[in-house]
């Protein structure tokens, strides 16, 4: 790259850091990219965090030493992730989306990237303090949440399948009891998908009772994996017995009315 | 949002613009935002898209006139595309992926956040020249990839589903002939899913004889929508006869011999 001048830096700095969350770049690596010296690129970062900072984009770890250099942990301010949900609770609570069993459609809302984007962000800034080396979510809807939230915390995620024509190889399978229908299901995850001793957050985008979820933390006993957080889009409020108890949602459906034709969407225990 | 000076605005600018993409933004809603002068950051979007362009990240449009503004277009410089597809495939090209059916074990690829990134930008680059309203692609493992392409080019997603026990209200369903095992398969997709008439771009993760995707053709005819183009991460180069003829591929399986422990793994037509 040519030498640039500082505005140029910074623009080249920032998409750096967007692109690449959660990952340590060296400040020699930057030095040597602009042929800079180190200290105007320090004074370039520091513009930049003020910046990611006060726009609540997230902000830019500095460490010192030899392995040091610069680390963009991206997060997004409570206030606005409200606003957005309150707007998604609106948009959800609406009785065409209610199906049969007391579900929503909410397949629109899982394939709009600029929503998904600040799903992820929730979820990211709401795990962000946990050691997490693996996101793990259960196919077919809990996918781009899980993508979503990956491409913050920069880790990979790994999908469970509840088909058995898996073309993976060898996996590993376990029966779990559907919390609200209290029928036998089964899932599946390929032995090579998860390392031994992983640190997961398990991600999904409703739960009921939380009868997959629970099948999820079960099969990751399989892999001796830990289980370090669960996140979920939307619960349902209308459960008896959970069958977890630490979990962060998003959103509460507190009111599913099939024959009064009433639904009603609140925030979650997030906020 | 306070006055910024120039250094500051062009962080703001540079992730506004990276967090949305194709989208259009307003002079005017930035001039707002920065108490600044409309000439000022004019000034400053060609500084970004100076950069931008230089190091193949995309480009941004200005539109003039009252309904004007300015979008940024993501790209990947060909260059860049080929290098990370080259080392792909080399990761690809290994005996320990060798799946019974000859199939490739892939998933640690398509769980990679920042490979995903990646692979959209490469798709997203060889679709920007079409008017693309939809991604549509087939569950599961097409979802990470197509949520890649979707974010560059912010449209949305929407999965077609294999499974009958689906929770989305009335479905289309129809039936299929895979090209490579003969055998009869289901799929459908949400009658709300798709809008009448839409622009759809088809991607998915592994082409044989492109059975499914012929399938996903026929759905789409049900819905009167157009086929905009198809984009495949790793086609199979074994196939005698290929069901479709457009498709553009990332990667090419060239070699899969299971009794002699082979697999091959080359560049794509994309390249």
């Amino acid at each position: 790259m040519k030498k640039l001048r500082r505005s140029a830096r910074i623009v080249d700095l920032t998409q750096q850091f967007l692109h690449q969350p959660n990952t340590l770049i060296s400040l020699s690596y930057f030095a040597e990219r602009y042929h800079s010296a180190k200290s105007s690129i320090s004074e370039d970062i520091d513009i930049i965090d003020e910046i990611f900072q006060e726009e609540g984009i997230g902000q830019l770890l500095t460490l010192a030493g030899a392995a040091g250099g610069v680390k963009f942990i991206p997060s997004i301010p409570k206030e606005e992730a409200k606003t957005e949900m309150l707007r998604i609770c609106q948009a959800l609570s609406s009785v065409e989306r209610l199906l049969p069993g007391g579900y929503l459609y909410m397949s629109d809302i899982l394939g709009n990237p600029k929503l998904l984007k600040q799903l992820g962000r929730m979820f990211a800034s709401a795990f962000s303090n946990q050691e997490i080396d693996t996101i793990i979510t259960v196919e077919t809807k809990g996918i781009p949440l899980a993508h979503a939230t990956a491409s913050y915390l920069n880790v990979p995620v790994v999908i469970v399948r509840r088909d058995s024509r898996v073309t993976e190889g060898s996996v590993v399978t376990i029966n779990y009891v559907s919390g609200s229908t209290k029928r036998i299901q089964t899932m599946s995850l390929a032995r090579r998908a998860l390392k031994e001793g992983s640190n997961v957050l398990v991600i999904d985008d409703f739960m009921k009772a939380g009868g997959t979820i629970k099948g999820m933390i079960g099969l990751l006993q399989e892999f001796n994996a830990h289980l370090k957080g669960i996140g979920v889009f939307v619960e349902s409020g209308e459960t008896e017995e959970r069958l977890i108890k630490d979990y962060i949602s998003l959103a509460r459906l507190t009111e599913v009315n099939e024959r009064e034709k009433l639904v009603n969407v609140e925030l979650g225990n997030f906020f």
